[in-house]
């Protein structure tokens, strides 16, 4: 299991969490969408086994971690080991994303948000990606923002309407979709100019996180590095103005072209 | 003088509150920036008074209000009647800016940012502009966030490299931004497709808030309307984000047309 850091990933905390053994199995066993899983590191006493075999069965991430660490997520509330954070929706699947485009008989339009820990970043991007008619937003399993309280309120409601997916491994979700017939365009420095290439086929949108980009497996599975010039002292873009500028420099290609 | 509500220009307080009439007398003398000063309503008593006409003579805006808004900007220190607020960055000129442009040999590009009142979105479209390569931001004097350390914070940096100027009235702003033979696009629903018109000469774009968008005035001063159509059921984007996909496309179409 993956042991992660807790602190960038959890501002902001609303009424998510569901701490305690009975609490947590209750919420797993009533369906109730669940982000993830906090367990002290090490505990498997109790119920705690049962737990996890439960959420690793239904594939929602198990952070281990300091009981400490655990005390801070739920103010000290008794947790017994075990906290759940739930979800303000249901994670779609990667075919639902590709029903929506097929349904409203649109190449593809995937926005895959690489690592992006940031909540409020990742609100902004499914807000931004949900105005610009995009099918839906792929994100990994591990290291990133889910479908937090705070994502949801950062989303300005778009978290109700636009489908995100969850994949265990973004670089090779991406070979998938290379033999899917869809091409991969990544934002990262020292690409081609954003609006020189041909968005009309059925494309899926890489944005990585301000700080470190994207990774260069990501890069390498890429079919093109896009880049928004900076022209002034600033060294980055916001990440949803730049998904914004590259959303909507697809939306303006696909609507010239259907005009024509 | 106006009178104005304090609440949403001013969350994440730094070391930017200067209390006191000797303190604020001193700042006035240093030269230092200020973005604003709060008075109490009506209080006239002491060198209150010479404070003012001080404030006044340099164009510094003056709002009136509650004692007790006073207590709660300082955190209960002894303010005896009188806050100033410090910039983050001095204002620039509109001369300035249109310097800039003539320095630069590019027409001008020039970001007016009408009544946007959240410090974040403020200082992500300073960011966006700076970015993009704009010649400065202009903001209205009152009814607006100014260069304050929240602005500061949220611009990541930008408020040191783009000029912010501020004037009293943004639709008699754009009657001489006319006259001076420069184009005003703004941002708002129901106008031509956003890449549909041409920004190859003197530009001004105006953006409003995310709620209230522009004035009428402002509509019927503007010679384009300019539309980014959502495609979702959320009703706006973010406003930084928005700026962004409209910088973006004046960089473009300018780009295309100096590569011909």
């Amino acid at each position: 299991m993956n042991q992660e850091k807790i602190s960038p990933a959890i501002p902001n905390r609303g009424d998510d969490v569901i701490a305690g053994r009975n609490a947590v199995q209750e919420a797993l066993r009533s369906g109730r969408p669940i982000d993830c899983i906090y367990s002290a590191r090490g505990d498997r006493s109790g119920s705690i086994s049962v737990i996890l075999a439960k959420a690793r069965e239904k594939g929602i991430p198990i952070k281990e971690t300091d009981p400490r660490k655990l005390d801070a997520l739920c103010g000290n509330a008794n947790h017994q080991g075990v906290i759940a954070i739930a979800s303000v929706h249901s994670y779609a699947s990667v075919e639902d994303i590709f029903r929506r485009a097929e349904e409203r008989q649109e190449p593809l339009f995937l926005i895959v948000a690489d690592e992006i820990e940031d909540p409020h970043n990742l609100g902004a991007i499914l807000r931004t990606a949900e105005c610009a008619g995009a099918h839906g937003v792929v994100i990994p399993r591990r290291r990133a923002a889910g479908l937090t309280y705070a994502v949801g309120k950062a989303s300005a409601g778009a978290v109700e309407y636009i489908p995100v997916a969850r994949v265990p491994n973004i670089p090779a979700f991406l070979d998938d979709l290379k033999k899917r017939g869809v091409w991969i365009y990544t934002a990262d420095m020292d690409g081609q100019l954003w609006y020189s290439v041909d968005y009309s086929g059925p494309a899926a949108l890489v944005v990585g996180s301000e700080g470190k980009g994207v990774s260069r497996l990501v890069r390498e599975k890429s079919d093109f590095i896009v880049s928004i010039p900076l022209e002034g002292q600033i060294n980055s873009l916001n990440a949803s103005v730049a998904c914004g500028i590259l959303c909507y420099e697809i939306a303006r290609q696909r609507r010239e072209k259907s005009s024509k």
